[in-house]
């Protein structure tokens, strides 16, 4: 069993209080991208659901959590910094346990997310800067309000509720040689790594970041938390400068590789995952099979899942970046 | 119990043979979506799957009844006509199954649709004319090599595996008044239909095919058999002219309405669909969309399930359906 925060007990006690709509998710082989990438492909899809993204799985836990402890007296508030994922999922797993959910993100988020954020209820909180001056925020909000700080990867509920992405891949159900996982802040790669290591100690656990954004990757690598001062990256949900030591300490536990992509990749991941599956992936969702283009020998022939992990893009962009070719051009 | 061919035990039945990739597939509130649309919208989608549409259902059933078959003397090949999705599906479970499967279809049928099953190793024999010209060519080969013709909707089995939906519908994950189905040859119509009216009575089952394509639908309303001598739709999926005596007889029996949609409304649907809910529809399951753009104040304040049915497009094609008002422009 590895040496990490999360504990499978736990982990399968969460697929109890997580919504239906978010476990169980698709799960299946993709010829056509295979064909084409020289592998096996399996998609796990965690967008068809409400929130479009894995998020929900942890915000179901958190809200949970704060509802049964604001029945003994406690606050039924929360704050959380996002990209937009994980306040658009905490926004919607608070409004079904009736807690008030207060989200605080860059003004360069993508709109979409916003948008929806908004729509549901939440208190919409924008700042100046990257996630990085987001975080800084909700932890002052917290503070002032003395409510619940929600920290992405930090708080176990994140990485457990995550986690129940490996136990659905552990279930026996296909068989397959590696997975590769998007790695931001590193809940849904500790957490899925942690059940594979557990009960498939076989699959080989990949995380994969855009070299745009790669602190967590370059700490995985010198097994220290190294940050950077800056992020340029169409991958918005995994943009991060500055790791968590704890986070860290867990993925040196369970990932074998991290590795970096380039940008290209990651728009040329979005427009196959769109022709040969038929799907629709936020950038930060492409990177796995962006990690297939980039090194089609290291899988040439082996059986690998990729968790398609989130859809919320704006439909502009979207289109300029899977459109015709002639869409691009400059 | 509604009286028509199907049998609710035989349905339950079906759903310890079909592969596990086709089953218990996504339920989820589209909130975005009911926003726009002024009523509670979900979605049952079934294209999240090897090969993105609900055919999968019926094909498995087949092919394990053909295996099970052989074993005992029987014929291990089979040949259906085929928009494109039947074909698919069956040569994908005829594949599994160690079948040989022949599909006819349209030399103007989708390309994507015939170059993957192609890719699958199946006979594929095109024909001049539309989706009747290959269901004569079908019958005749089946004819000429003593094989099975499987024929969609007129063969229980089609019409049991599209019908294991509406168990999943029936289950009781969520409440909803009514429930839209694209109409074809109508094994979707009569298998949802059949168990909604079987376990959820209250539930109102409304059928959609294309102004276009309309002849299952006029003869539901005139309670005969009406063919039609042309069609003109891009929902390829459900494009017939000659409705089977038999499935209108069933069709009759548990569907609440049947309506047509313009094609106008079908575009709409999939830029809805893609927008609002990341998902990518083929025309043939945007009718539901479509319906509740056409007539909003029939749906006003209620809570419909649209079925999602399929997501073969062409690539090209999809773009200038779904791609920026300017590309679509004349």
């Amino acid at each position: 069993m590895p040496g990490t925060r999360l504990d499978l007990d736990r982990i399968r006690a969460a697929r109890r209080v997580i919504g239906r709509e978010f476990l169980e998710t698709p799960q299946f082989g993709c010829e056509p991208l295979g064909r084409r990438l020289g592998c096996g492909v399996g998609i796990k899809l965690e967008t068809a659901n409400p929130v479009r993204s894995f998020k929900g799985r942890g915000t179901d836990l958190v809200a949970s959590g704060l509802a049964s402890a604001s029945s003994d007296g406690g606050g039924r508030a929360a704050v959380c910094a996002s990209a937009g994922n994980l306040g658009f999922a905490l926004a919607w797993s608070g409004r079904r346990r009736g807690l008030d959910v207060t989200v605080v993100a860059s003004r360069s988020a993508v709109a979409a997310k916003l948008d929806r954020i908004r729509a549901l209820g939440a208190e919409l909180e924008l700042v100046d800067g990257d996630f990085e001056a987001a975080r800084d925020r909700a932890v002052e909000i917290a503070r002032e309000r003395g409510i619940r700080l929600v920290e992405d990867s930090l708080d176990l509920e994140t990485c457990e509720g995550a986690a129940t992405i490996g136990l659905e891949l552990a279930d026996g159900r296909s068989a397959f040689d590696a997975v590769l996982i998007a790695l931001g802040g590193g809940a849904m790669a500790t957490g899925v790594g942690h059940v594979l290591k557990a009960l498939r100690p076989e699959v080989e656990v990949i995380c994969v970041q855009p070299a745009g954004a790669p602190a967590m990757t370059r700490s995985w690598h010198e097994r220290r938390v190294v940050t950077t001062d800056s992020m340029d990256t169409i991958a918005d949900g995994v943009a991060g400068r500055f790791p968590i030591p704890e986070v860290l300490d867990d993925l040196l536990q369970v990932a074998d590789d991290a590795v970096l992509v380039r940008e290209e990749s990651i728009v040329a991941g979005m427009r196959l995952l769109l022709r040969d599956a038929g799907l629709v992936a936020e950038p930060s969702a492409a990177l796995g099979v962006a990690a297939l283009l980039e090194d089609p020998d290291r899988f040439a022939g082996r059986r690998v899942v990729t968790i398609v992990c989130g859809s919320n893009v704006d439909a502009d962009a979207y289109h300029r970046w899977v459109g015709p070719a002639r869409l691009t051009a400059p």
